[in-house]
């Protein structure tokens, strides 16, 4: 997100540097393209473009292939390719369930994505750190190794303070104020920070650039997990908020006087579509995880009525609060992740009512709402793309840190 | 506000616009600042500023004065002024109860402030911009002549598609998609659009630039009238959405049982804090206006207890509310404009209760609620603001038609 600090007065020479951001950038969202497609997209002339792509290929960041088989007629023209094997980043997650690790080259190739469970209970920082380090530390030591290490991304499930990875706090982890950020980047031995954010931030990062919302610049994210979080991106921009703690939408009041949740406050949004409400109405272990979701869902579509029920409470209180938020943002897209994405098609009518009934007209026209296609993996590909972040703002401080590795072709 | 499209490549000879807006924009926002410090805050060097500035002289948006009376030992500096009479904005307001008419100079000097009564009742297109005409329009049409009119804003009470001030849904004047923009910029006898957006987008616009939230990136303003109301500022730029009908906060359902609602739902924030639902809980008539708020004023500082009783209710749920945009927006500031402005001396501390008790701790920390600074003139002066924004964009097209208009000292 530009600051708005630098997006005053421009010095010229700061011009290389917004342009290279901007390739790079456009490359990594959009993939492969020719120079005139760049030049469309980023408003430069082609003698810039042609400087900057050589600038890019000797740094290793990109490579021009041709764009048709050889031997195919008439003239032959060339696709400039971001370079997955020589940029590289290592995306983490911290899950109520699981752990999970994701490489993910420039141009969102995922090299590698692998998960595993641990049990859903309290959790030390020094078991987290030790645990990410034994599923992490081999590859980015090797990625180190290899000089293609961009940077090391995390996604918890907790209210994280941007600045300095430190996690506010996480009541399903049982954390406040554990500096998971600092801790890592030392057990991993990294100089440079790692980055941290929420998870429902990340899991609508991922699913803007990579998932249901690509190309739409105003979306609220609405992710169901043990507890429900989100993300919103305005004019194509995540809000962020004045520390990183911004759209905590499963707190917002949709009926004071209702239940108790976990942040202390009585009748947020968790506590009427949360994982925990869902399967207490449908008569299910409330801390079931997993096996209880994949339960009631099988039940659900087997018609049993307690399933059917307890969807559709939580899809009427989905869409009754989906409309606050539509009245709020004035979205083109709401998108649902976690166990909403996954009851979207059984109950998409109730939701789509009861956002209909509330909704003022204007905005309500506007919006639909749609599953992410990014499943349980939303958090982490965002992570990966948080790691990103660095690169794509200055790939002129990358070029100089390359210039001493070969670019192999 | 940029679009995404907007950051990308940035071609050599667009740097000089850039540059003109940033100068322009902190002189208008900041007021009268030397050389120097106008370099600190663009980034500029001393030569770039020197061109620049030379450019806005010759075309009479700035002057350059002494910055200490003649005779002060020492080199003399001087000051870059943005000059208020060669810049001029006509800011117009169709409010429920009134209309409004603002002059205001770059730099932001208030030349002349006009408000004019019209009975709350339903109304049509044509009486309005008859009146709005027979307010404004000898004043536009002698700026016009001098070459000095820059825009004219429109701040009405309803929900306003930006692209071309066309009012969607304004309940209260009885309108759906009623052309006020279009309407008035042919009856003023304007080329140009007149901008329109809805009036508490602009108040809170207007709290930011010359109000209570002057220098902090990430406010939300909500604003009490018959209708609720607000705006929200992320990272320095407003919330608009898809279509500029973002931050509609006071249709949040904040306790979906409730009352019926004027945009037809229930229980939005409005049927609780709004000024009709204020006024029935204090016994006074609902449609009873300024005088009726001026009344319950009076009996809530006397001590009356029914006053006092429906003053604490609309604090309860305002803090209530507000807790739920604080863990959606994470601000820094929630400023209370209209009636909530006005009531906060007597309930800030039910306020601030309410809030503390829902909002997530990490925000909760990092926030505080003040009232606005502009009482009822919020909205016209942000309609001000909003017709400035053309020249703050791109001063660069202005200076080429002000080439034939002599700058006179």
């Amino acid at each position: 997100v530009l600051s708005p600090r630098e997006r005053v007065g421009q010095r010229s020479e700061t011009v290389r540097r917004a342009n290279l951001s901007a390739i790079v950038r456009e490359l990594h969202l959009l993939g492969p393209q020719s120079r005139s497609e760049l030049g469309r997209r980023t408003g430069l002339t082609r003698s810039a473009i042609r400087g900057l792509i050589g600038d890019l290929v000797s740094g290793g960041l990109v490579e021009e292939r041709p764009s048709a088989p050889a031997g195919t007629p008439g003239r032959p023209s060339s696709l400039v390719c971001p370079r997955a094997d020589q940029a590289v980043v290592v995306g983490l997650e911290v899950n109520v369930d699981s752990l999970a690790l994701a490489t993910v080259g420039l141009g969102g190739t995922i090299h590698r994505l692998e998960r595993v469970d641990r049990p859903r209970a309290h959790v030390t920082l020094d078991a987290i750190v030790s645990d990410l380090v034994d599923l992490g530390g081999p590859t980015v030591g090797r990625l180190r190794r290899d000089g293609t290490l961009v940077g090391v991304g995390v996604a918890v499930a907790g209210i994280v303070r941007r600045d300095d990875g430190v996690v506010r706090h996480a009541p399903n982890l049982g954390w406040r104020d554990v500096p998971l950020g600092g801790r890592l980047a030392a057990s991993l031995g990294l100089d440079a920070p790692v980055d941290v954010a929420n998870e429902a931030d990340l899991g609508g990062l991922a699913e803007h650039r990579r998932g249901a919302a690509v190309g739409v610049d105003d979306v609220v994210y609405v992710s169901g997990e043990v507890g429900v979080g989100g993300n919103v991106i305005m004019a194509g921009q995540p809000l962020v908020g004045a520390a990183g703690y911004a759209a905590e939408i499963g707190h917002m009041s949709v009926r004071p006087d209702g239940g108790v949740c976990g942040c202390g406050s009585t009748g947020c949004w968790e506590t009427e579509i949360g994982e925990r409400a869902m399967l207490a109405r449908a008569g299910l272990p409330v801390d079931g995880g997993r096996d209880a979701v994949a339960r009631l869902m099988i039940e659900a579509v087997a018609g049993e009525p307690q399933a059917r029920a307890a969807l559709e409470h939580v899809a009427t209180w989905l869409g009754t609060g989906a409309a606050s938020l539509v009245n709020i943002f004035n979205p083109r897209l709401v998108v649902l992740g976690g166990i909403f994405e996954r009851i979207h098609p059984l109950v998409g009518s109730t939701i789509d009512a009861a956002l209909r009934q509330r909704a003022l007209p204007p905005s309500r026209d506007q919006v639909r709402v749609v599953p992410g296609r990014l499943g349980v993996d939303a958090p982490i590909l965002g992570a990966a793309e948080l790691a990103f972040e660095p690169l794509l703002a200055d790939p002129a401080a990358r070029l100089r840190g390359l210039h001493a590795v070969p670019a192999s072709a």
